[in-house]
């Protein structure tokens, strides 16, 4: 099958091996898939994958045990856990320590053909979810992680740093909670739309005064950090959301000074994502810049990395 | 000026006098005023007010020390405090002791021609937001007190019990935190209002077996309490929203078995439902039963106490 690999590189391989699914496992049709940041990161060395990267899709059930799941469109939880160990048991298997990730850790991923995942990872699409919607579920469980893990209260005020695609999903997601919020971005095209959609904006190098109960970093960027920890009063929260390759100088010091809660916030649940798309509480068009065919996946790496690019769709 | 008042039982006074606002209140022209259980309730003896009943309203701002506000469309927070006691010191000002409540204790209330509210308890209404929204504010907002209760969490199953006037708030703003909701209750036409919204329903006869992390009992009824508290999953969280005379008959030995937690919620943040009310996250048009002059405010009451019907709203 066709497939984006990286091996050091990244390339095209119009030859890869066909994914085989193990017992409990489903074959799935790669429908659409999405470039998130976390495959340009790995391009640069983040987790040190090899393999057929992607992680964010949607497709339809090629093959499995259970029938009746042929020919379903679906969308599935990256993370693959081992569903036996003490982690696991205690309801946190996203942090299986056996874990494999689609597409980022152990797993060849969904920007190819087919791909493979455990059933129990899939969610059925209902008819009212498009495609194009659908495959915005990973990163929009990857934004609802943050109302799962932090108590966002209506009279919070909270700050978004980062108008980048999680961000603005970030965005979306806190303004269903009523609270105060303000995203602090850098490109007054995205900031616009997020104040058509009743949104307040400041742009970066205005931002110094602000201070919040919460602030989310999504900036993807080593000095996002230092930013967002200015914007946190003390006894606030600083939920970090970017991962990237490579260390953080930080000052630790006035976290304890100010008793600052730090929270590192990854992979989150689909069902209410899929719940939001479907009650059309959260849009996510605006944030599609351009969709590409598989055979121009490189391509579509190449233009995801542009400064200010959101959502690069590949359709297989 | 005229006014609904309740001396004993509820009459049209038209030469009520006049309100006088003292040092830091502000005289206000009621626009429209709405019709809450909580008035029907004081015409059963809740409270034991007497004086102009309720307290849900927008309207201008006809005389202030400060002259900038004069002519402004405001809406009001109905607990009056003093502000200088340990509870109004500690962040708590709607449990001050010595509060008067607009239209419910102490101090007359908004279906009349005039009201008065110290300067502090106004909020500004946005353009963006008509009158028939902002009417809704006040109980939008003691919706809003459960997500400043409650941490509800994405993946959270949740349920109403109640399709009332306040279970339709309730509801939508659960909905909003991508929860799994259900909501149970009597009329087919809201239930089928919800179901439009996106929001799964219940007929009340056939929720047995619904187990919930967090019920919230909006039904009005002192046997809302007993089919909340069935539907709530051992260490869960059964959130109190009714507010009637008289007492409940209930069995306290489930809830220490189960160690569920029950909260009693009331009164909300009035910045956070003017907020969602212009982002049109909530829709409180399908809400109105039916509009009345001031002159057939008894009429309006007698209406509002109708089986099945919404708010009704008075223009005075």
């Amino acid at each position: 099958m066709r497939a984006l690999v990286y091996d050091g590189q990244l390339r095209l391989d119009s030859a890869y091996p066909m994914p085989e699914p193990d017992p409990g496992e489903a074959l799935l049709r790669v429908t659409v898939a999405g470039i998130c940041n976390t495959d340009l990161e790995i391009t640069r060395g983040y987790m040190d994958f090899r393999g057929v990267v992607g992680h964010e899709f949607v497709g339809v059930v090629e093959w499995c045990a259970d029938r009746a799941l042929v020919g379903r469109r679906v969308v599935g939880e990256i993370n693959c856990c081992c569903g036996t160990c003490p982690t696991c048991r205690a309801g946190n298997p996203t942090h299986c320590p056996r874990r494999t990730t689609l597409g980022i850790s152990g797993r060849d991923g969904a920007l190819a053909e087919y791909c493979v995942l455990p059933v129990a990872n899939l969610h059925l699409v209902p008819d009212t979810v498009s495609d194009e919607q659908a495959v915005f579920v990973e990163p929009l469980a990857a934004a609802l992680e943050v109302l799962e893990q932090v108590h966002v209260k209506p009279t919070h005020r909270a700050v978004v740093l980062g108008d980048g695609k999680l961000g603005l999903l970030v965005a979306q997601i806190l303004r269903l909670s009523g609270c105060d919020l303000t995203v602090v971005g850098r490109h007054l095209d995205k900031l616009a739309h997020l104040q058509s959609m009743g949104i307040a904006t400041c742009p970066a190098e205005r931002a110094g005064t602000i201070q919040a109960d919460i602030a989310v970093d999504c900036t993807g960027r080593s000095e996002g950090f230092a930013a967002a920890r200015r914007m946190v009063r003390p006894r606030g929260t600083l939920v970090l959301k970017s991962t990237f390759h490579g260390d953080n100088t930080v000052n630790l010091t006035s976290v304890v000074v100010d008793e600052v809660t730090l929270l590192g916030s990854r992979c989150g649940p689909f069902a209410p994502a899929l719940r939001l798309l479907a009650m059309r509480l959260v849009d996510v068009a605006p944030l599609i810049t351009a969709t590409f065919a598989l055979d121009q996946a490189l391509s579509a790496f190449e233009h995801a990395t542009n400064r200010g690019a959101l959502k690069v769709l590949v359709r297989p």
